[in-house]
């Protein structure tokens, strides 16, 4: 099967052209299926594409002079979504130039143009978005909504659960992954209408790929027993950036107890393979690559930081969800609760009547 | 100056009257002014003291039979207030037979009880849960609420503010700590309200002993440049549970890493000294004891599954706040609040009329 080609925004993120190319290259090298048509400043792009035979051929130049800033308005940069490089890099996608796009740039801007040009899916009110992140199990796992959405209902953690369960099907090649709500200990508190109207209704939704299995506390998700963190927007960002502050944190007392002695700088050298080990493990660019779920089209986040490595992983977070036609697994997936609201008797769960509406 | 005897709940946590016994005598090693009231099964605990003569004269035993079980409803637990162990080691409090009140048991059991028996103080609507968190600094960071409470409007954030503020100015020795609300990254996005006026207001109030700083996002949490991090308890429960499970995540890869070849053991035994640091860093023990803010008294929450050097720890948070008179510096600072409230021109902020209310 031809892979459709990927839009890359060239210009967004931190390091900008030369680590976009270079990412994508890195992409082309693993899997030459890869196609790419690359927007931005043409100039800088060829230059960067100097270095990188194995683009020859496999990328298209889209010009453009617009770029949008990492700290502009999303309503702003709104207003240039058909001048600059990540709305022309979203309209390719729109307009079937592209089966996916790749942007390192403003988060909050991506998200706007993507969901103006893409639209939601049908079924889907609100897009999420999702990041796999490392566990001590076999697989990755999923957390959404990771910011797309402050607050979130319970049809719409209804919904990122199927959205979330489709992808981690996907990823861990698993039928029925675990979902779990994104909960605290405390009990008899309040505030948690939508969470419990939410179990209630994936509770009764025994037909979905999915196997709903309650909420989970912050510090269980990486330990490997859980597929599918569901959540709203904040807490989801809050949770997510915890993990990455903390594990940067913890490497980095590492380094300054290893670099505090002689002994302890020989004991590091000999133990050298090992801690490579845990690096590479928590290596962010590792584990690169956001996914806007609910949307006509696939558009990935790389982080704005990421190195060509982890531009490489973003570029293969799209294409895996092109080859593996995301989109229509989530489709199939809400005809299926569909058909579950249909066996719940009226009046059975107040839950269930807001998630029907 | 004499300090107010301790009232400790004998029978709360994993552990039981053992660790909690030898915690408050490795507390009393360390500082013999140490006075204490062990609430729980006589026998039991006269048991656990033959161990530690230093106990001896120290400590007088409540005796009681019944015990708050650590998945029970507070609701429930409320009810036996006055015939279970951290029920009477909370009114020890209130009847000033002790100055402060250290339970491992039950948080939400021990939150209602402490809120009944105690009442929140004059100019406090909610009490909060505090904790002090490692950072790359020099000090601790302190972050509320933790879960005392799902939901948080402008005013309760601003008095959370004061009260970690207040906390933090005997842990750090500042004059003025430097506060942050936590926040996410995204521009424009819904539900902030209530972050935004509590912005305003303590942007408002100069004359509060508190630098406010602004947002801050929650992977900058331990970075040492934040010494209080207020926010809602769902929000703060997440945080701190993500941030706890990410440390032990990184910890357990590590042990991985180090013991997968002989090398790589062979390299921990000779960097051990250094790899104890960073133990002793991470290990929560060294962290135990969080506190109730905003009650008539002082109340600590030991971790459920702290060892003896632990529960030490939540004894020493709670001298200290005795010591410091944390509840005097508390009223003292919301008197400044009020000042600054009439200071404020009328109409100059929606924020503030609400705050005044």
């Amino acid at each position: 099967m031809s892979l459709p080609r990927i839009a890359i925004d060239a210009m967004g993120g931190d390091e900008g052209v030369r680590v976009m190319v270079e990412g994508a290259a890195l992409a082309r090298r693993r899997h030459d299926k890869f196609q790419f048509l690359l927007v931005g400043d043409e100039a800088r792009i060829a230059r960067a594409l100097e270095a990188h035979p194995n683009m020859r051929g496999a990328s298209e130049i889209l010009h453009c002079e617009d770029v949008v800033a990492g700290d502009e308005l999303p309503s702003r940069a709104l207003r240039r979504a058909k001048t600059t490089s990540m709305g022309l890099a979203v309209n390719a996608v729109k307009e079937g130039k592209a089966g996916a796009a790749v942007s390192a740039g403003n988060t909050g801007a991506l998200m706007a143009m993507s969901k103006l040009a893409l639209r939601t899916m049908p079924g889907i009110d609100r897009p999420a978005l999702a990041a796999l992140l490392p566990t001590l199990g076999d697989n990755d796992v999923i957390m959404l909504d990771l910011g797309a959405n402050t607050e979130a209902d319970a049809r719409n953690l209804v919904q990122f659960a199927i959205m979330g369960a489709a992808y981690s099907r996907i990823v861990t090649g698993r039928d029925r992954p675990r979902v779990h709500l994104l909960n605290i200990g405390t009990e008899e508190i309040k505030g948690f209408d939508r969470l419990r109207e939410a179990a209630t209704q994936l509770q009764n939704a025994t037909s979905l790929d999915l196997q709903f299995d309650g909420y989970v506390e912050s510090d269980k998700i990486n330990r490997g027993e859980v597929d599918v963190v569901v959540t709203d927007g904040f807490s989801g960002n809050i949770a997510l950036k915890a993990i990455e502050g903390t594990a940067r944190f913890v490497t980095d007392l590492l380094r300054n107890a290893f670099t505090s002695s002689l002994r302890s700088k020989i004991g590091f050298l000999v133990s050298r393979p090992a801690t490579e080990l845990l690096r590479h493990h928590l290596d962010p660019n590792n584990h690169n690559g956001a996914v806007f779920l609910g949307l006509n089209g696939v558009v990935v986040k790389s982080h704005g930081s990421a190195n060509a490595k982890g531009v490489a992983n973003a570029v293969a977070v799209a294409a895996r969800l092109l080859e593996d036609n995301l989109t229509q697994r989530i489709t199939h997936d809400l005809a299926e609760l569909g058909e579950d609201r249909l066996r719940v008797a009226p009046g059975n769960s107040g839950a269930t009547d807001e998630g029907s509406q």
